[in-house]
């Protein structure tokens, strides 16, 4: 008997008795004998371990920002470096739950109602991806709070949340989170303003409704101390937004949406422990990193792929997205050569993306591994499931297909990674989530780069500025010309920046698509020919 | 004055006035005079142009499975080769008009309520991408049956999305609408007795709340008729299951949502006439697959990230994986040669991306080139936006973070494709989805691929009955040993097949974490060697 596939198994996985999880690398391109013989392991990682260890510790992991990294603590308090970090993290999370329980029990409550019924998160990034993930994964219909986010800048949008929440629950009955770390972040704050515009045209005092998740005296912060708002709790500066979800930014909505949230932090606790052993063989998050290394061959070459056979997971790859991209999407490594590292991360969930590009990873170009997320338990309700066929539930079709893909593209020579977890639990999910954190810190480690910075974001918010520094400008010179039209060219030169018409040109096109905004528009020859002039505005 | 950007602009893009459609390569690696010296424009496009004309007329645009690609007859009837055809596209309409004016007047009710009140689409993969896309796009909280999907085969998604239903309208107010092209696709079947058996434990008649779509005579549509469905409309041999939105597959749900089906239609068909003039420089999906073959070498070496700043198309990328990934991940050409061929396709929506991976594509790994959708009208609703600043909206903002992204990843020389769209209507969504059809068959063929086949797909669906097989042998092996506590391995020698001992052991886990399967299950030594047996099950 030759059982090849069940030997790599053995020899290429990774358990954690206390979490139910695993980490299987048997159907990657790694050698049986990787844990031993893989040079990274003698190598490089011993030197990621202690620089983990030391960021642990306190020390300053991120040097470009100066600052410490220490989302670890958050589920370790004790952990922190200064008993003021511990005490303060203690207290934070006591605040949250009674923060929390006086909203169930109705303590604090909208003043025209008895209880908040809904609550509207306004973030981004950071600040809306893990609260979603978790929303998402460990929410019901029975919660005491249905959760809403603004997550975007779209008017459109915005005004759909608002519509479904009057659908689901009324304003009237809508707590708002607000969640900035700096309180800078346009989006969040025109989220911010739009809310509270709702609200004010409802009769309801937003302040009543509103709660501050962000840094001591922050732009935020002054704004909901000036205006007299619920509560405020805080954000560290140790704590980086993709890594937030089990600080405040994460653990305040959750708490409000019912879920418990002291098993995500024990299961991100026990992940932390299990992967703080300096051993790879034995620490399943430095087989996600010796993985990723050997199959993007240290520089991003192939995409990861990530598909969790639940549908709860479905956010996951977004959640992903950000933490794996954002942390190693650099263009430098810490000597400050050019690198242009990275690895891009998709995909939503099995078995339905099967029908959607299994044919591709399977036939196609050979882009990329795949992260299969298997969990064991079918149901959260505790309910038996429907037998479809005699002796045969939805759930075994599911493991049947992750099996059945997992194994077809091993055929074509794809390389695939599987997680397995017990269950979609708060303790799962809080373990998913350190498990990755670590992950992307040692792979940072073994490819040598800052994972706790973000320097390329800043030159699109300026490009942004700049827009809408030429939207000024352009409104100042047909206000100054009404009822005179010209094309997009003379308006760019007029504004000052005939270098940029383009832009002008797009900005013109927005504000006459748009009712209220002052700007008319009369077909021209062509397309960029089109000319545009000042009418009055109706606000 | 010397303005690049503007100059590129107007060498570089394509209009069609009729739908206010722009697609614009001007930040893409194309020379400015690309359109007339690209060795693609006289070299394979004239052939990709021909091709396309002979699929439209009806001639065998899929060899392997010999069949016809007529999704371009669905909006303009008249030009399928054979009258019968035509008649039947326009008839079908007729009778999903006919039949979702009858359910919103009542006509047709559920068998113990005056109306309708939600709507259960059962689907995966084609049968449910372009539905989701089309009811997330284009639905409002105030249409006539509000929209849920069963597109997995995970029971506890299935359950969620049940107590949703009850939550909102409840399932005796609820119309099931079973999609699946050859009837045969397991997840959609055991979401259809998932559904039809909560139906029954209500107490309620699935049949009088059922409709399928499907191909005559199909399994799915002998249910239909022997259980007396309340509806069957046709799916044809002629129309592929990705290019299926605009038959009845999408426009019966579409339609009994309350979307202007004529409108998707109407989009679809100008789009269609624009597309099809043999000019390059004039024709917008051309423009896109010429950049598509330029940035990915003509063999998928770059992903394709979709980033459309409106949350309305959040659904735009899910949608476009499968059009774009399972029409061109292909491994073969048409002349059999081994090309591995594909794109990737992945993105959410801007601006909210930026907060999670700008900085990977402006700093890191050069993998991808980006696809913006730029949507002119910020709100469906007709009403003016919030100031959020003097003279400034949210939608400003959009427009800016939009500009400012392309910009700023123009500076670090990453390739974008522009594409604007005047609103997210029927029209626009219908023109968005007929563009990309035809920019995937002109890239097919610049290429030399099948587009309209998916022969990768098999190998996964054959090796997952073969888990499911095992699953039967350990089961049937487990019963006639009640009480007996063997190994996984022990177990799959017991079912004759021990060289699959790693299955056996992810199955045997499986059941033993469920209740009701029969299998118990104690801790071994290590992970692999814990023991199970069985016991009487509980049904």
């Amino acid at each position: 008997m030759n059982d090849a596939s069940w030997n790599r198994l053995q020899r290429l996985s990774c358990h954690v008795p206390a979490l139910g999880l695993a980490v299987d690398l048997s159907k990657t391109s790694l050698a049986a004998d990787a844990f031993t013989v893989d040079p990274l392991v003698a190598g490089l990682f011993p030197a990621a371990f202690r620089a983990m260890e030391g960021l642990e510790a306190g020390a300053i992991a991120n040097p470009d920002e100066g600052r410490r990294v220490g989302h670890y603590w958050l589920r370790a308090p004790e952990r922190a470096p200064e008993p003021e970090i511990t005490a303060e993290i203690a207290r934070t999370l006591e605040r949250i739950e009674a923060f929390a329980s006086d909203v169930h029990a109705g303590r604090i409550a909208p003043p025209t109602q008895p209880r908040f019924r809904a609550l509207l998160v306004v973030g981004i990034g950071g600040s809306a991806l893990g609260p979603q993930l978790v929303a998402d994964a460990l929410g019901s219909v029975s919660d005491p709070l249905l959760p809403f986010f603004f997550d975007n800048t779209d008017p459109d949008g915005l005004a759909r949340v608002l519509a479904r929440i009057d659908e689901a629950a009324g304003l009237e009955r809508t707590l708002t989170v607000v969640v900035s770390k700096s309180g800078g972040t346009k989006e969040t704050r025109n989220g911010m303003l739009e809310a509270a515009a709702a609200y004010r045209a409802k009769g309801l005092d937003f302040p009543r409704h509103a709660v501050a998740v962000t840094q001591d005296g922050s732009e935020l912060d002054r704004v909901a101390v000036s205006q007299g708002w619920l509560a405020r709790f805080p954000m560290w500066d140790w704590v980086g937004g993709r890594t937030s979800e089990l600080s405040a930014v994460g653990l305040l909505p959750a708490a409000l949406q019912g879920i418990d949230v002291r098993a995500l932090l024990e299961g991100a606790r026990l992940c932390d422990e299990a992967t703080r052993v300096p051993d790879v063989a034995r620490n399943p998050a430095a087989l996600l990193a010796l993985a990723w290394y050997r199959e993007t061959g240290g520089k991003g070459l192939k995409d990861m792929v990530v598909l969790p056979y639940k549908d709860r997971l479905l956010l996951f790859s977004r959640y992903l997205q950000q933490l794996v991209m954002e942390s190693l999407g650099k263009e430098r490594d810490l000597a400050g050569n050019v690198v242009h590292q990275g690895i891009a991360v998709y995909g939503n969930k099995g078995s339905t993306d099967q029908h959607a590009y299994v044919q591709q990873l399977r036939d196609g170009v050979a882009n990329f591994f795949v992260t299969f997320v298997e969990v064991r338990r079918d149901r959260e309700d505790g309910r038996e499931s429907l037998a479809v066929e005699p002796g045969v539930t939805s759930g075994d079709y599911l493991l049947g297909f992750l099996l059945g893909t997992r194994e077809a593209l091993a055929q074509s020579g794809r390389s695939s990674v599987t997680l397995t977890i017990p269950d979609v639990s708060p303790r799962s999910v809080g373990a998913l989530i350190a498990l990755f954190e670590r992950a992307v810190g040692l792979y940072a480690s073994l490819v040598g780069i800052n994972a706790y910075h973000q320097p390329g974001v800043e030159a699109g918010k300026k490009a942004a500025a700049a827009v809408l520094a030429l939207q000024g400008a352009l409104v100042a010179a047909l206000e100054k010309a009404p009822g005179t039209f010209r094309t997009a060219a003379e308006w760019a030169a007029a504004a000052g920046a005939p270098e940029r018409t383009e832009t002008a040109f797009r900005i013109l096109e927005h504000l006459a698509a748009n009712p209220g905004r002052g700007v008319a528009r009369t077909e021209g020859a062509d397309p960029f020919s089109a000319l545009y002039g000042g009418v009055s505005r109706s606000s």
